[in-house]
């Protein structure tokens, strides 16, 4: 079998450039090439020759991409779907470990205030984390979790049990495991269903040690309820990745409030964000080298 | 085999009450018991009855405790050696995920400044880790480490392997590790050998985005070295939940530095704490019962 060839978006940089070859590619000129490895949006996206089987994208998501998959029916795309994953369970599991052990406080004091700091810090040992989506990242997060001596619960459209949780519920079903919740994860797609999963109700429900972590959608939060949630102490904070409105307005009290954390969006940054997409370019140039199904690869018919 | 009789000191609270009678234990007066928990120090220590055979104590050190065990040479004394290694080694993993997720910058911003924050932030997967002194904080945190696609690298007295580690070497071979080296965990005990095994050296050897963690000994690093460090870039930031000197003092120029986070030696903070002293207690009334050997037996010759 011989080396597939690949070709490249100009300016890909060296990490992908590196990955096709590691994955058993040679990098050839697009009207060489058996596949494209393509990072960026469809701007610019080239003609392709009949020649070209396959196209990488390098987005989890392919909402941008219908007109070019709809002009290739022959082409097999795939997107990076799945491969951030690791990344943003990581800043989730930041998130979880900070809160519970109150960073902000203690990155806010400019003196040794241990008599006033050491009663709040608490632990995540011990603690059940409800995962609201246990799709890839809910599942990572979920192997992260275990050796930190967390039971999670997981919640997702089926109810199939999810390896490593406790217990896995629908969303139907999401009342039934809420008592018995210290902390939760946001981690579901943004749906008609899932809008304010996270409301005033459920809110309360929560206990005052709880945190709450989004890194999915703004809107599966209700923004308001958490302000007051947390203005009154009804749970004790929240680590927003994202936000309702996205971007935060400049002036919102969640800016202020040391009881929540934001990170602008970037829990898939940049720099990991690249070695992440190395990593799953590398496997699929093996896999199609190898004449094995590649992964992610996009469904015309339900867009992702 | 009946239930042991354990006696409790006074005011010692629901927590361990309950993992006594949990681990199979009757609760009984002192004069009755075969054995106490005794969770603070030896001021108030009871003069013990010939009854009592065994005394469970609640620190996991045990330099205060030398007169007393003296004093009892038929009674066996147990320490809470291992019981916080979990605990602790969570506040390490937290620290470096803070760190290298650049969080500090985060909670300093007012307004969405994606921009400006998104390339600073960073990821531990695919980083290594040097632990040096892989006791029981050390494995803990090696576990906890491997499902964020870490490679860690122990560094113990012996050299003999440490599970989970890709290589474990000696204090004296920490300078072939070092190069392979992003971040840096100290967990090693304060001795002669390990003073300032961070040093200035050390530090300009490190590289532009590690960070160091201290969770053992303020003894271990040199202070005004990484200062010096923080100041210049040579490293990204320091995690120190111990200082030299500590106290840190009021004005000290780590204490409004970015790259510094610190923990006033909070990293083993109430709740948690009693928690896991009542797990540990719980394990060793259970162990007492059945005639097996207790865990964290004090070396009357070695002092812990």
């Amino acid at each position: 079998m011989s080396a597939p060839l690949i070709a490249l978006q100009e300016n890909i940089g060296a990490e992908l450039t590196d990955a096709v070859t590691s994955g058993g590619g040679t990098v050839v000129p697009l009207d060489d090439a058996d596949a494209l490895v393509w990072k960026t949006g469809p701007q610019d996206f080239p003609t392709l020759p009949a020649n070209v089987r396959w196209v990488q994208l390098g987005s989890a998501g392919v909402e941008q991409w219908g007109d070019e998959i709809a002009k290739h029916p022959d082409v097999t795309f795939t997107s990076a779907a799945g491969a951030y994953s690791d990344i943003i369970a990581e800043h989730a599991l930041m998130m979880l470990l900070a809160g519970v052990r109150t960073l902000p406080a203690h990155l806010a004091a400019t003196s040794w205030q241990n008599a006033e700091l050491a009663d709040g810090v608490g632990t995540l040992r011990g603690s059940t984390v409800t995962i609201v989506g246990a799709g890839g990242i809910g599942r990572s997060l979920i192997s992260m979790l275990a050796p930190l001596g967390v039971t999670s619960i997981a919640v997702n459209r089926s109810g199939r049990d999810v390896p490593g949780a406790t217990r896995t519920v629908t969303a139907d079903e999401l009342d039934e495991v809420w008592d018995d919740t210290d902390h939760v994860v946001i981690a579901a797609p943004a749906t008609a269903e899932t809008a304010h999963i996270v409301g005033a109700d459920r809110l309360h429900r929560l206990k005052a040690h709880s945190w709450v972590v989004n890194i999915a959608r703004g809107s599966l939060v209700d923004t308001d309820a958490l302000v007051e949630a947390l203005r009154t102490g009804t749970i004790a904070g929240a680590g927003l990745d994202v936000t309702d409105p996205e971007p935060l307005p400049d002036g919102h009290p969640l800016w202020t409030m040391r009881s929540a954390m934001i990170t602008p969006h970037d829990s898939n940054p940049t720099g990991p964000r690249t070695a992440a997409l190395a990593r799953h370019v590398e496997a699929n140039v093996a896999r199609f080298a190898a004449g094995e199904p590649l992964a992610a690869v996009v469904d015309r018919d339900a867009g992702y």
